[in-house]
């Protein structure tokens, strides 16, 4: 068994226990029963995820993962492919969406470099563990190879896990590259029987004729590379991205350390269905936050049977959603551990 | 002229230049444009209400307006009556939803009693503003005089104003009143064409029986007084509530003071629609915040055009819906103030 397999066979179920007990305690807050609907579905997961009935978040970080991609060169992006690195200095210097969104929170930002097209990038702050410049064009052979795929993956395992045991509790994806939304879009046709056309968005901002570039673009990926659904690394590595493979990486590592964790947009929700379907368990460790304007997002939380609680119409991605769904996670904590019981405050329902 | 049309006619457009600004500005930040959705379109309100480009929130609070419902008699609650003020104990003792998640969100809890059906309710903290021991049994007659829909409505605007001038610029409705799902239920009826059994909901937590009496109390209600939808205050006072008037008082008086208000569930949505009924301008302050798991909650922000950015399956009232938007709301002023532009960040997008 490789360093993978064991990873995903030591991923444990939700502990039911706390999960009950947590559920029985809510329902003796001054409230009628499941009156606080999500808040009191997030408290009984994160019960579930740490064994704690009543449980903290302390610690928060959105980890934004950088990559490029080939497949730019078919026209399928209304941005230049040097905007990576330039919002990779920016989230460096902290002037981005992301580190507004998580500073409100009281997060922290990491930033990855596993892929961006730049080889003189760096910064004091970036983590570098760049794979390689970019990923192949996904429309003329494989984004990148399995093996690179794999390293990709474990990047992410490999800061997920260093950021808990330093005492992260709770952890949101994030990512920046130019493009990547079209390997999303294949990922995700690539497990679903819907046209490729009602997946495919506008990303930055396509016209009607990128639009159309990047559905065959996204069309010709899948019949070039024919990935095997079967094997989600093949899928990865052939219509994936290095960013959106570190992010898959970020949800197995969360989950083998018993860490909740949130997940932005579609790109994200690309790389969550691929830890999924490696290890089907990883679903319950993660919290949806928000329904990106993507219109594939819809698709792939409703493959994972997952429920997001914002409704932002936002699509920036960076991680931005995730950050914002931190504070009602921590207010649903807030409710376990500061509402009164009904005996405590005297209140008789019936 | 009186003085409610006096308000009414002074209540002013949005400062469209402030908009128009506040949209320049963002469309300078470093995302694609409107990439952030809603956030952006919480700045442009705020900068059309304040006037301010660069809008602020300081100081934010939660009105909880409590009153109760003779039309309780016909069993149109799961909860007994008693728990009108016992509920109203532990707003101010700190220990329900709302007190939770105001103090997450930064917030002070103010808690007026405009018709609690309990003599000897005091404490030093209420606001006491009593027009009467709750509503008569609307099914049999009016629920109340106009003389004491006005008064009610009056005691809504006179709070928002004192707090406004105080230096609040945030405020959100709440609310308490075992059975105001029922007047609720009945003033949208009024105003819509959809049948009853389509809008009446289980509240508190109603069994199928239950259910039916409530819509057979509405249908009775609408039958016996026959409110009249051209004269908003007609509706209020026949079909509505004590503490449904007073807050629709709070978006009247937030709205003459041109400060934004956060409206929260199905009851907040119906004094809301009064509001809008009497000053069709008072929309343009309001920030909706989350959808509710009362069915008519979604017609009646469909009537006025508002979209909620949460979906929580909440249905506790209170104003916690409200609340848990506050931390948004200033989300979004963040972004206006603290996001870097392309020329700062020096990126090109294309």
């Amino acid at each position: 068994m490789n360093n993978l397999e064991n990873l995903i066979a030591k991923i444990e179920p939700l502990d039911q226990n706390a999960m009950q007990k947590a559920s029985e305690r809510l329902d003796n807050l001054t409230k009628p029963i499941g009156s606080l609907g999500v808040l009191e579905d997030i408290v009984i997961k994160l019960a579930g995820i740490t064994g704690e009935i009543i449980p903290r978040v302390k610690n928060k970080m959105v980890i934004v993962m950088a990559g490029d991609h080939g497949v730019v060169e078919e026209g399928v992006s209304a941005a230049l492919q040097s905007v990576t690195p330039q919002m990779v200095y920016n989230f460096l210097n902290g002037g981005a969406g992301i580190n507004v969104l998580a500073r409100h929170a009281g997060a922290e930002v990491k930033v990855v470099d596993v892929g961006v097209a730049d080889k003189s990038l760096s910064h004091p702050d970036l983590i570098s563990k760049k794979i390689r410049l970019g990923t192949a064009n996904m429309t003329k052979g494989p984004a990148m190879s399995r093996e690179e795929a794999l390293q990709a993956i474990n990047v992410g395992i490999e800061i997920a896990q260093e950021e808990i045991d330093k005492g992260i509790d709770l952890l949101a994806t994030g990512e920046m590259g130019i493009g990547n939304t079209t390997p999303s879009s294949a990922i995700l046709a690539a497990y679903s029987m819907v046209d490729v056309p009602s997946i495919v968005g506008t990303g930055v901002g396509l016209d009607e004729a990128g639009v159309h570039r990047k559905i065959k673009a996204v069309e010709r990926a899948l019949e070039v590379n024919k990935p095997d659904p079967a094997d989600p690394i093949d899928v990865m590595a052939k219509v994936g991205g290095l960013e959106i493979a570190a992010m898959t990486g970020l949800f197995l590592g969360s989950a083998s350390r018993k860490v909740p964790i949130v997940m932005d947009g579609f790109i994200s929700g690309a790389a969550a269905l691929i830890a999924c379907k490696l290890a089907p368990r990883v679903k319950d460790y993660i919290i949806a936050s928000h329904l990106s304007q993507e219109p594939g997002h819809k698709l792939v939380l409703e493959i994972m049977g997952l429920k997001p609680m914002l409704r932002m119409n936002m699509r920036l991605g960076e991680g931005t959603g995730a950050a914002l769904a931190f504070n009602i996670i921590e207010a649903a904590t807030r409710i376990m551990s500061e509402m009164a019981t009904f005996e405590e405050a005297g209140v008789k329902m019936n």
